[in-house]
């Protein structure tokens, strides 16, 4: 299934995106896609029925994120070995792990904000995993039974704070509007292979980073056994794989987001995100 | 008001402790202690009832974190001169920011587990900031206005994990049980003073730590003002706000966490933690 959370922020209603595209509203059988909702496995009870009992949404409107209470946000740093090259930053030999603020979470077409004072901010299409069943010292063999399914994160980082303001990437990967996720979340038995996925981000209609899940240097099931050793996963939390290569602060000369850009972004499968950036004094 | 969360595990209710250390239970008048309920200032109207209206409960038990749906645990590195000292690193410039996962909240008396593997996990007491109103861009002046309270936290961390693992500091810092909270959440107006606070930490009824909140290098209000360029502190986000010298692997030899070590811990005004540590193989 292809799960979206659409309408006005914080007031978004649970559907789903049927076999002709169509949004149909799931709210009579589910109050909202939930932690609980994705653990319980109430989306494979819902499969199973007619699509043509979900009443089609004419105007769906805004996508939020196709999750809500998302308990963690874990991110892998340079999984991807072009992106560390033009990093230029060793090739980890074993996963690179932090977390994003919760709080930066936004719907994928979103505007995403210039923090004050921002100068380096820096996009980067990511792989998220969407946990499904808690995971703790998961093996590699039994790890893809955790994954409820899978969305787009575009990784948005404000390089100058993430590098040279002491210490931790925290700074510069958690502002608000720094992690937009969606549009959808599609299920796993939708994606039977991970690793077999083009993604793709386009700034202001000219290609920038062009991909392959295949190139990860840890795959899914490495890195959610992995993570799964340090931390539980729970159910709604969703773990970014790392981007490759095409980053702006890789170019020469670097090239960072300003007001008026617009990010087009997508994974094969999993839909599209846009976003024009916008400056915080725009914000409304 | 001291709130707190008694009763078993995911099924605590709230409180409060009166005058004469009794807990009270607070459902009638409140289903949780929520961030919610922390934003909309329902505490300063509790605070105005007669406490008798509330009942005594004759055996709360277990304590359980004083919040609940947390969303983030933002944290301060190195914020006492002592520690940096002890840790071998530099006196930061500006404040270190890190995050800790939600899933590694639990109660204050709650065991502490050692996940498999760890070898050198390590205590560090700290004054933990609850934040009450959203914090974008708060200056100084106005930050403490943001803030709802202040709770005990242990900052639980292995060190080998933290620094030896490859690059950030979030895999030693993250795992379940690392993060006991409470046994209170006291509200703002019984600690007008923040930085006049003596915090403790004995290990099997030796004395580890002796510190003083106005030691911090980064006072409560300049962190919450920095961290809020940063990212939205949210209602019911902690903000811990580091910890003084005499944790662990500071000490020569170092000495890290066995089972069987108890911890107590305490700041002035905040009450006490009381925490065993035990091995992963013996929690049930």
């Amino acid at each position: 299934m292809k799960l979206v959370r659409y309408g006005e922020k914080n007031a978004e209603r649970p559907g789903f995106v049927d076999n002709q595209g169509a949004v149909r509203d799931l709210s009579c059988a589910l109050a909202d896609i939930t932690p609980e909702a994705l653990a319980g496995g109430r989306f494979n009870e819902l499969a199973a029925l007619n699509v043509n009992q979900f009443p089609v949404v004419v105007h769906p409107g805004r996508f939020g994120v196709p999750i809500s209470g998302i308990g963690k946000l874990v991110c892998i740093g340079l999984n991807y070995r072009d992106h560390a090259r033009e990093a230029r930053l060793p090739v980890p030999e074993e996963p690179v792990v932090f977390l994003k603020a919760t709080s930066a979470l936004t719907g994928p077409d979103d505007g995403v904000m210039l923090p004050r004072g921002a100068r380096k901010v820096d996009w980067e299409v990511e792989l998220g995993v969407v946990i499904g069943q808690p995971a703790r010292y998961v093996g590699q063999a039994n790890a893809l039974e955790h994954v409820a399914g899978y969305v787009i994160v575009n990784d948005i980082s404000e390089r100058a704070w993430q590098l040279e303001r002491g210490g931790q990437w925290t700074k510069g990967k958690s502002s608000d509007s720094f992690a937009p996720v969606g549009p959808w979340l599609v299920t796993s038995e939708e994606i039977p292979e991970p690793h077999d996925l083009g993604l793709w981000l386009e700034l202001n209609g000219q290609r920038c980073q062009t991909g392959h899940t295949g190139d990860m240097i840890f795959s899914v099931r490495e890195i959610v056994s992995y993570v799964s050793e340090f931390m539980t996963l729970m159910p709604g939390d969703i773990v970014c794989t790392g981007t490759p290569a095409g980053v702006g602060f890789g170019m020469t000369p670097p090239r960072f987001l300003r007001a008026g850009d617009t990010m087009r972004l997508g994974i094969d499968g999993l839909g599209e995100q846009r976003q024009h950036v916008i400056s915080l004094d725009q914000e409304i």
